[in-house]
């Protein structure tokens, strides 16, 4: 059963198929690495890749659990080649550095419209180089820029963590429901209140009910326990431990 | 115009004051600097940390960019004091791996969950270390668990995006306003363990616990009272119940 709806949302993530990230001038290998691991988590498996530095790139290959997929990684000498097949062509930014000439859209906002294409075409994603984002050259191929919403104070992320966030947004709603472990069933009334004249009589045996008027103790007491919201199995587990205790407490506590 | 929506953006950001993100055990430099970047974007600046790998935590306090959250990090020794003043703990986890005794949302589900406490009291959410995740005893501090949709090929985040994908999901919408009627104040993971021990005490002295494997009945019942959620209410008359339980089963059960 569970194995079932897994499968099936994961038919729905292989939808990022249509999608290319197009990673522009990546430096620093753990970055593409990074980026690439991000791409299988969420499915999206098609990398392109523009002027990497040449060390990045080769470096890069060996990272565990996704080599494959930087093994079918497209490389390209000019962003122009590498969006050439897309339909729509988005950018990414920490804007704030310069004047910018396109609609910059918030990622949860650009992330609905990347989706809508993605049912019917390709898209490419840009990421920027680590040191100075998208050229103008690429800014000039896109048809609008998103950018992920930072504190103003630390604008700029790392593009690993940038791809993944990206990426998730992107995956997040293409996602059908799973539910997670079945919920206990919860308590009846019956078992509630098994629980709690347990608890009353040890609460006798050990003086505490004497201490204040003993109806009292009975309504708190009884009004704890249903706020408690017990499932079955833990009413079962708690009856078990207070029987215990009740009976310890009346066969005669610490042995001599 | 821009300008003034952007900054009440931020504001809104800022509400991830209550957040503390715990990272358990981290052995790599590079994650527990990545982390804290992420942290910074995002706006929560709480890092705590539980027995990361010395090496880890030294080297990372040089990360570019997050230097003053790092240094502004919490240590621990123990997940239990880690998140002693929270309210609600969650744990994340890729799933999968082992039977769990939690409930599993996913990171958009629970996210939800967290910004509603997060309007009032204070929220850690837990990273395990990179290679094996959190232990059994740092889940048995959670309240219940979250996870990334990621692909079942490759479920499995490095620990830095992980960090920073579930961050953006919670600065995403903003933090939800409390409304209606003020419930009474969830008890705090402190009072929930000072119940848990007295409890553990109590059966110990029943001879309750020895029938079974003791850190097994330590676990399963530190579980079942974060399921229980307690108001702090009524975690103070659960403890003096239990406590003076426990005084009769010291003193002596039933008096000849």
């Amino acid at each position: 059963m569970k194995r079932q709806s897994e499968a099936k949302k994961w038919q729905v993530l292989s939808e990022l198929d249509r999608l290319r990230v197009v990673l522009v001038a990546t430096r620093n290998p753990l970055n593409l690495g990074a980026a690439a691991l991000a791409m299988s988590n969420f499915g999206a498996l098609r990398l392109r890749v523009v002027n990497p530095y040449e060390l990045a790139f080769r470096e890069a290959r060996s990272a565990v659990g996704a080599a494959e997929l930087l093994a079918n990684a497209e490389e390209f000498t000019s962003t122009a080649d590498a969006v050439a097949d897309c339909a729509l062509v988005v950018g990414t930014t920490a804007v704030g550095h310069r004047e910018l000439q396109h609609s910059v859209y918030r990622l949860d906002e650009g992330g609905g419209l990347i989706r809508q294409q993605l049912a019917t075409v390709p898209v490419a994603v840009l990421f920027g180089s680590e040191k100075t984002g998208l050229g103008n050259e690429d800014l000039s191929h896109c048809h609008w820029l998103m950018r992920i919403p930072t504190r103003e104070k630390h604008i700029s992320m790392n593009l690993g963590q940038a791809v993944a966030v990206t990426l998730y947004e992107l995956a997040r709603n293409g996602v059908t429901k799973a539910k997670g472990k079945q919920a206990a069933a919860p308590a009846i009334s019956g078992e509630m209140e098994r629980v709690t004249s347990v608890l009353l009589e040890a609460l006798r045996e050990s003086g505490y009910s004497s201490q204040v008027a003993e109806a009292s103790t009975e309504e708190k007491a009884r009004r704890m326990i249903r706020r408690m919201d017990l499932n079955s199995n833990d009413a079962q587990v708690l009856l078990g431990m207070l029987r215990q205790i009740l009976w310890k407490l009346r066969s005669g506590g610490s042995e001599p």
